[in-house]
């Protein structure tokens, strides 16, 4: 069934340029979407785009955000219409350096969705997108953590993105130079990106005796 | 002279949350602009919110940003009117673990700029336009590269955005847990997230007696 390993294409997920890099492939899509926790979250306000960077988390095919209920965007999610949103992942991979300024490149994987943002009102879905959100960048860490009390769950407004028009865009290898300036004098290849986590450093008030949890030491 | 030390607030530039880790400072957002080269890049196409990233560089009060002249977005801006857009550059420094979910965090630095594109046609500001984003990325590489000819000229659109409406927001530092949470047994502080490089590769085709040049051996 080929509707549930792929999104369905639409106008707004097949791209004008370089479609050999799209893909609608959920796997392909989850895989991008979890290795990362910042989003940029579009919106259009009084007519203009708006592009803010937030957290997010997964929860099999829904995306969820959370900010304050005093946020004007929030606050236009939670209308019936819902709120517009473009909600775009990137990793940057590499800085591909070809012979030609014009083949210079990154390696990339990117995920766009489109769709229509709702604020989660019912209490069993907002506590386990509040949970998401802290295992989606600390995987263990919502067992570990007071959770949020009534005040703040009062504070916080939980989005809900439904991961329908969706696509992957990825960019691997080296450069593509064209075959007359294979001969210029100018190294090229792929300078890698690389991404990791430094040494954990305790709060100034922790008590000495709390050791590093586990799903730190091991990152 | 205040006007040339800080960006001019306006209401879309002062944030309705955590008000202070808001920045107007010229020296903070130009650091933030400096230190990355990938953007997210907002505009509204059919009335809906669309974020792709895309490479940018800073020249004085100035961001550039290319494409193909056949990208429907950067169609929009070659009109007289140009294309409202905002450009917003994240960097991601560290994790915060407090006590409590609802006081986790991130350590970031963002710099948000909403403005209108509009397409650079003077042959002279194209140029360096398209120099400026090879040597943002890679300091000293357009010299070292073969620059753009006419047919590769006119298939690149340049993208123009002035730092006028501007604004950048960092968080730093630890957890801010409240008062009766900090008997808790939960481990808390912050997890640094590190960016790098690895050791370039070079391209398959590449002549072996063409070292790595040092503008990329010494990063």
């Amino acid at each position: 069934m080929a509707s549930t390993i792929s999104y369905q294409r639409t106008d707004r997920t097949v791209p004008t340029r370089s479609p050999e890099r799209a893909s609608w492939d959920r796997e392909t899509v989850h895989a991008i979407l979890d290795e990362g926790y910042v989003c940029h979250l579009g919106f259009v306000r009084d007519g203009a785009p708006v592009v803010l960077p937030t957290l997010y988390a997964r929860v099999g095919e829904r995306l969820y955000a959370h900010g304050s209920t005093g946020s004007p965007a929030l606050r236009g999610a939670r209308q019936d219409e819902g709120l517009p949103v473009c909600l775009t992942v990137t990793h940057v991979d590499g800085i591909v350096l070809a012979r030609s300024a014009f083949h210079h490149s990154i390696n990339y994987r990117s995920v766009v969705v489109h769709g229509t943002a709702r604020q989660v009102t019912d209490p069993a879905e907002r506590a386990e997108a509040l949970d998401a959100l802290v295992n989606h960048i600390v995987p263990g860490r919502a067992d570990d953590s007071r959770r949020a009390n009534a005040k703040e769950l009062a504070a916080t407004a939980v989005l809900r993105l439904d991961l329908a028009e969706v696509s992957a865009k990825v960019r691997t290898g080296g450069p593509n130079d064209d075959p007359e300036d294979l001969e210029l004098p100018h190294w090229s290849g792929v300078l890698p990106v690389t991404r990791g986590y430094g040494a954990p450093i305790p709060a100034e008030d922790l008590d000495p005796s709390i050791p590093v949890p586990g799903y730190l030491a091991t990152r």
